[in-house]
């Protein structure tokens, strides 16, 4: 028995502080498109799409870095993809840097919304592992400065019921951390839909180039083997105003194999027809959670934080 | 600034029904004396070491199956690699089936012991993840009984303080489960020590052949990374007495790459001057867990064993 679907990634090459949103967002209804045009009914688009990735850079008042930021579900400018992807009747997931009014305050995330095929929004994941520092590191090429910019997501990792089963959404760095596919595939998921931002260079310590990526695969390939699920990972790459992203872009099967895998640091879709029951053998097998894992002897991963080693 | 030590794992080919565990253990001893040799300080043999992997057999009661444990430490049939690591000054890692009588109860266990270079036992560790079933599938060309003939672990995942660094022990089926790991690091390992026996047919589900060897690769690099400890990872490999078992030991370095790899499905030592400075860096940036790690969202990993969809 098979359950067949075709999913798309739709990797996006740079996009520079000139670029306007709308020369992004007619990019992504290109790629919405050519996805649609291929079979997909769901497209998984990067992290924080609309904009070059702005962390990299130091700002210090919320009026240099609101431009960055989107408010309202479609935003004004995320609105004609809305259109274009509910016409085509395509799902999709989609990285933006959020801004919104809670209880008289006005906060920011990095968040990821899912929006099915008829259009519904079905829900929001904010950024939980939120890499970097809040302020300037200094004396380097480039910063990092998510802590800065936005809060530690507040929602948890959820997971939605879709026409096609259980997603969950993550972003960039919430994929090295296997606690983030482990708490969606214990709430159903049966696909991870994941955007990133990757600088080539790890400004915090000097290392070997090519970790970069390999981390990137190790981590993805993992996720996707031990919770048997499907990895949607959507990349934005290549030069951003000189700054250097891995690409990599890739869909993976729930036995850990890349199925296919993005070969440029440019726009590009990648497609594949996912058996979204491939998973099932597995699940009921090596990784039948409720028949092997043994919750009583992993106290430490929910008790502790840090590292303590017993005297 | 670095902190270097020679590592050694030592790969053991077929142990099949009738060698005897004097041969087994003159065997050892060799590899020892070869890890000895070539500066290695510790040693990691496989899991079950000192017999062919029993539980693919069907066996009723302990008058059949006793053969296979040992009793004591070290057991009489031990005491010759006890004694010869002793006197050169090499620890070491052996995976042992475990007969012990507590509170009037005879008990069983699939068990490894650490041995210190002085010849002091540091510890024990019992397996966890116990794979396969308790009653025969039947209709296969071998069974997988490790829940017939163990107890699941009763003494978590400790680590230990060595003159090396703090090591942690888990045993074969282990190493798929990222909780393993996270838990030895949560209490301070830098070194993972893993013995395994795997048969390189999935007698659960028709999978294809190559997954076997890549799902070991994937779990030991993946469990490496993400930890950012070493991984010793020694296979007992080839067919005993006709049944199969991938080779593929490996010491894997706290990047998630393969240091050194054995080639063969043979005896076959391995060895690698490990910097175990070399994961300080990372646990200091992009894991370092006391900063990043969000154990708020992390619940349903110790709150639920098996999936709970929300309704």
């Amino acid at each position: 028995m098979s359950r067949k679907e075709v999913f798309a990634v739709a990797q996006m090459g740079p996009v520079h502080l000139n670029d306007t949103k709308a020369q992004v967002v007619a990019r992504l209804i290109e790629m919405l498109r050519e996805a649609h045009g291929r079979g997909a009914r769901w497209v998984t688009f990067p992290e924080l799409a609309l904009t070059t990735f702005f962390p990299r850079y130091i700002y210090d008042t919320p009026a240099e870095y609101d431009v960055f930021f989107e408010e309202g579900l479609p935003s004004p400018a995320m609105a004609p993809l809305f259109e274009a992807a509910k016409d085509l009747g395509v799902g999709f997931y989609l990285g933006y840097a959020e801004k919104i009014e809670m209880g008289g305050t006005m906060r920011r995330f990095n968040t990821s919304v899912l929006v099915g095929p008829d259009g519904s929004v079905l829900g929001k994941y904010r950024k939980i592992h939120l890499p970097g520092t809040k302020d300037p590191i200094g004396d380097r090429e480039f910063e990092h400065l998510e802590k800065r910019y936005f809060e530690v997501g507040d929602l948890g990792f959820p997971t939605f019921e879709t026409p096609s089963g259980r997603f969950g959404m993550c972003i960039c760095n919430d994929r090295r951390w296997p606690e983030t596919f482990r708490v969606m595939a214990l709430k159903g998921a049966e696909v991870f839909m994941l955007g990133y931002n990757t600088p080539t260079r790890n400004i915090h310590h000097p290392e070997p180039a090519h970790l970069r990526e390999f981390h990137h695969r190790l981590s993805i390939e993992s996720a996707a083997y031990q919770n048997a699920a499907w990895v949607m990972a959507a990349a934005k790459c290549g030069p951003e105003d000189g700054f250097a992203m891995i690409g990599g872009s890739a869909i993976v099967a729930p036995t850990g194999e890349v199925a296919v895998r993005a070969v440029s640091e440019e726009d590009e879709v990648i497609t594949h027809n996912c058996d979204l029951e491939l998973g099932a053998y597995i699940r009921c097998s090596v990784f039948d959670f409720a028949r092997h894992r043994r919750i009583e002897h992993y106290g430490p991963i929910t008790a502790q934080t840090g590292i303590e080693v017993a005297s």
